[in-house]
């Protein structure tokens, strides 16, 4: 399978993040990628590429080029409030509440800080612009290479995507990498387009980029948001607005859910994209479902990947598959691998 | 002057709060308000009383029943979730930004938390209830004896207040305080109270508390919030709403304003005042206008509080004073006796 491989994700290696009311070691980890990749490489099973040039004018159109503007000086901006902030990442430490104002652009950087994020578990820091934009920029050349006949294409990259919306950042992910590839896809001539968002956690970036819109599809399978990440948004009633309603499609399942459960919730997600007739698929992948995640309450085996990878396959759909979390690192590389491995056995992606 | 003490406020004693991408050691401490009474006692000048029983019926008029019980039982959820908490105090990491969700409940402890506050520097502790609801009871008792006939009263008391609306904490504040006494002023037979509220940061959650009333005046001398926090409210052209409209007054200072200029924003505010014929005054006395003020920006000197207290005094009207911030512990003591001593002075409260 084609690989669209993010180099520089190193430079994106955050320190510390905010979790019942004290700074942890984060769980995001460059080694996430770096072990998917050599799993990748030990199986023989990648065709490695890096991306071309950025295309901002997209980046500005599915993020708001505010948003943009403050991701891309933030570090900046954060080390000249006190030089001793280099050694530090940058995390809010307020944020606009209901019945606060939200027309207005405090000079205070902290205060921008907040106005563009929804947790304190995000650690911006020195080299996240740089990890993140080629991170995009992975996502929507692969979606390119799709559209020039590639069957599939999956994006390596880190920090995640799915959890960044049109002008907010959060859940480790800065820019939405599957919201981009989606768009790319759009944009290069596909109708319609579906996202399928098998991450454990709900991806509510991508629902709230395209929740008005009735041409790109998004189904998410996750952890009810009643009890996990990201809490205030994720449930089966979002059905989507205005053109878009009918269009947003929300499977939340509980804690302990195993692998065969999970399964027929991807058959309902599935029965829905077919019923959609997508010219395209973007799948947001990620792994920790996986029983072993140290984050997450799901029990998918490394069996069950093999059987979600196979399934994909044979929608025989051209698709672009993106990594998003998965925090098991020893396990990382095997559960991704299979879930690519089984989607190449049902032959669509086989011109690898 | 009658003081309304609070003598159980160090059970609130929290240990860090975020600033800027670290956890740092709180400046809202105990000694603040232990401090502030040594002084009165020093001068002579205060006739201390504790508060009666607490009017619970108030409590949940100003502040939102399902606010007052989840701050209620909020130390024991906490703890709950792991008995490791016992030794750390509750901080949110996450919050509904824009395009979540506001309609829902999350069964998780942590999400709740986020969606009542605004920010990560105000840490929650086992005894932060019974020290904020105590402290809400001194400065409704203080109000009622001011109804009684008491000239003026002042509720000396931590947690500070003036921060925290009707569903939400934040800025160190969990109940408020000065709105509590403009509500038992209303309730006990005043028709019309101005609240003046002279602390260094905008009074955010008194302000929405009565944004849309006539009757209550909320009037403001605050640092710009541009570079200062509350950051996302506290601006000039924010006036009131439906009937309350023309009854909120905001007037930001740059940093650096020294006592002269200060003091003439103070002549618009009670010029504001006077113009609305208020029949009771509550004052949300904060001291972190100090030039030595740790956290602050402005310049008023100790002689710049005696003008303040003496220009209150000579408005001779029934007043509530209410403590809020301060965090020049060495020089609190004197600011606030000195602001209560010029107050005296006028012989509006000389019957002490």
């Amino acid at each position: 399978m084609l690989i669209v491989y993010n180099n520089v994700h190193p430079r994106h290696h955050g320190r510390v993040e905010m979790f019942r009311g004290a700074l942890v070691e984060g769980v995001e980890v460059p080694a996430r990628v770096e072990r998917v990749r050599q799993e990748l490489v030990r199986r023989g099973m990648g065709r490695f590429e890096l991306p071309g040039e950025m295309d901002l004018a997209l980046l500005n159109k599915v993020h708001a080029p505010s948003f943009v503007a403050f991701l891309r000086g933030a570090w900046e901006e954060w080390v000249a409030l006190d030089p001793g902030n280099a050694g530090r990442d940058a995390l809010p430490s307020y944020w606009p509440i209901r019945a606060f104002r939200s027309d207005v652009v405090p000079d205070s950087f902290v205060a921008r800080l907040g106005q563009y994020t929804f947790d304190a578990g995000t650690p911006l820091t020195a080299g996240s612009w740089d990890a993140a934009c080629e991170g995009a920029n992975c996502a929507i050349t692969a979606a390119r290479r799709v559209l020039a006949g590639e069957p599939a294409a999956f994006a390596l990259t880190r920090p995640p995507g799915h959890h960044a919306g049109r002008d907010y950042f959060g859940g480790y992910c800065f820019l939405n990498n599957a919201a981009l590839a989606a768009q790319a896809l759009r944009d290069g001539g596909a109708q319609r387009v579906a996202i399928l968002d098998v991450d454990y956690h709900h991806g509510n970036g991508t629902q709230t980029i395209f929740y008005d819109r009735p041409d790109v599809l998004f189904v998410s399978i996750h952890a009810d948001p009643r009890t996990d990440y990201p809490y205030y948004i994720g449930y089966p009633e979002e059905t989507g607005a205005g053109l878009g309603e009918g269009f947003n499609v929300n499977l939340p399942l509980p804690r302990g859910t195993d692998g065969a459960a999970w399964c027929r919730a991807l058959e309902m997600a599935l029965q829905r994209i077919q019923a959609f007739k997508a010219d395209a698929l973007v799948v947001s992948l990620g792994v920790d479902t996986y029983e072993g995640d140290p984050i997450s309450g799901f029990r998918l085996t490394h069996d069950d990947f093999l059987r979600v990878g196979s399934r994909l396959g044979r929608l025989a759909m051209p698709t672009v598959l993106v990594f998003e979390g998965g925090y098991a690192v020893d396990d990382i590389g095997i559960n991704t691998a299979n879930v690519l491995q089984a989607y190449l056995s049902e032959g669509v992606g086989l011109a690898r």
